[in-house]
């Protein structure tokens, strides 16, 4: 028997530093249902925490999978940007289903200690080189959807953090040119049953990485043009109301550019694929006493920017 | 500049023991390309080394990738069927390009120390439970595809292995349940550059493990039904002509079925998704002193069973 956490578990939150509001600007890609329209398919939020845009219905000729979308490049995003242009009708947000951004990629990679101020916390050393570890595709879970705590771990714990979205096929990618590989950014949870990452295993981190579930992302794929600089983002999570972590992208050790350059001389990179770039302090596992999440934690709602 | 192993580099070889050759009931599907037809198709090899006859052309209904004919289960492995009892052309091997069996699945998952005799090569305790990292679907190439010797490692070795192909959707599978859930086998080579995998990226294998090119797998997805035991196989690996590796299927710590009910506590498994089952001994850097592929290495060519 499974036991589940709450639907509002965690609240993710990432904000823009002192930047005015361009809501008719922003492009927030997103997927979505809806119980009258057959299947997922592609929208934009309004604005964050705003209703949703059906793209598929604008131009019935896009695909419906963000995938799709992003592998079309160009092609497809001027398309978004006409809807964005154009007055179109606002499903409201209590009609629709937030699905992830972005399912099934051909990869999730995860950078560790990437934060400052959560090397701080452990009194470990600022790494020189990025660590590179992963999760499988089949962790990901929309951003509304439950955490599932399995019987097979006790130390669940919460890492919220900035995703990046790749949006163009790359190997060998300069730090100076990494930007146009990106489409865009959102965020996510990197859940993780700190026992089986840190004890089991032979202490590789995947499997506590990857239980079904361990990736909430979204709701939104934030265009890199709307966002004025992904490296001075304030980054928060809450749980049951609380706010557990806050702290700033600025605290980042390799940044965006420095990641996509590292990563892309091991392996090609692909659209769609997810970029989690490191978690701030405040994780429940270097709390003292520890703390961890615990049926049926509940997060509060909250606007989500990306 | 990217040096690159030869062609022939690995040689990865799976034959069963004491079996009477049913070549004309043995079912291996591969994923082939040839001059003459427009992108990558669905066939089946002849038998082991033959020709291959083209399922695209058989049934024009049937999906052109095995990810999506896995996903489809009995409807299209009943047309595959109908073409193996038929008289059909065999396309000759010379005219074909064999692609890996299968491709961008949800998960390359792999498994640490699974040979007895590979863990007494290294002088370490057999494991009690199974060792589970990964390599991303991007480091998946062809069975005759180069093996990219990445200027980043000095130090790439060899790794023959049995390989599960997952058939069908499942999560929290019984170990007398898991063969259900199998669509069949194949043979990979788990190549890992050692430096990245011992002593760097804070000692997580997936970069070592997952470098483009590292994950040769194929040629034939054989299916279950034409494996008399997966678990009494001779697995070898030659370079340049060497045996380098030798040993059975029967030198498995944990076996298929132990294994998928290993990993589906913790995730869901697809169809399409690659189990690497560990590999023999015989590999470069417990050899004294150690050995690792240059370039250019060769292997020789030779029949694979699967």
């Amino acid at each position: 028997m499974l036991a589940s956490a709450g639907r509002r578990l965690l609240r993710a939150l990432l904000q823009a530093h002192k930047r005015p509001l361009q809501p008719s600007r922003d492009m927030r890609l997103v997927q979505f249902q809806a119980p009258h329209l057959a299947g997922p398919r592609l929208g934009l939020e309004s604005e964050s925490g705003g209703g949703v845009i059906d793209l598929n219905a604008f131009d019935p000729t896009l695909p419906k999978t963000m995938m799709q979308f992003l592998e079309q490049g160009e092609a497809t995003l001027s398309v978004a940007r006409r809807a964005l242009a154009a007055q179109l009708p606002v499903l409201p947000r209590s009609e629709v289903t937030f699905l992830a951004p972005v399912t099934r990629p051909d990869k999730v990679v995860c950078v560790g200690l990437n934060y400052v101020d959560h090397c701080k916390e452990q009194n470990v050393p600022v790494p020189k080189e990025p660590i590179i570890f992963s999760k499988f595709g089949s962790s990901i879970v929309g951003p509304y959807d439950e955490v599932v705590l399995p019987p097979e771990s006790q130390e669940v714990d919460w890492e919220v953090e900035l995703a990046v979205i790749i949006g163009k096929k790359g190997k060998h990618i300069k730090a100076t040119d990494a930007m146009a590989y990106v489409a865009g950014f959102t965020v996510a949870q990197d859940v993780s049953a700190r026992d089986w990452q840190m004890r089991r295993n032979g202490k590789q981190w995947l499997l506590g990485k990857t239980f079904d579930t361990f990736c909430p992302l979204g709701p939104a794929l934030v265009t890199k043009d709307s966002v004025a600089d992904p490296h001075n983002l304030k980054i928060s999570c809450r749980v049951n109301g609380e706010v557990v972590q806050s702290s700033s992208t600025s605290q980042m050790v390799f940044k965006t550019e420095e990641l996509i350059a590292w990563v892309s001389q091991f392996v090609t990179l692909y659209p769609g694929d997810v970029i989690l770039t490191g978690t701030p302090p405040g994780v429940g596992v270097f709390r003292k006493p520890p703390v961890f999440l615990k049926e049926p934690d509940l997060g509060k709602s909250g606007r989500k920017q990306p």
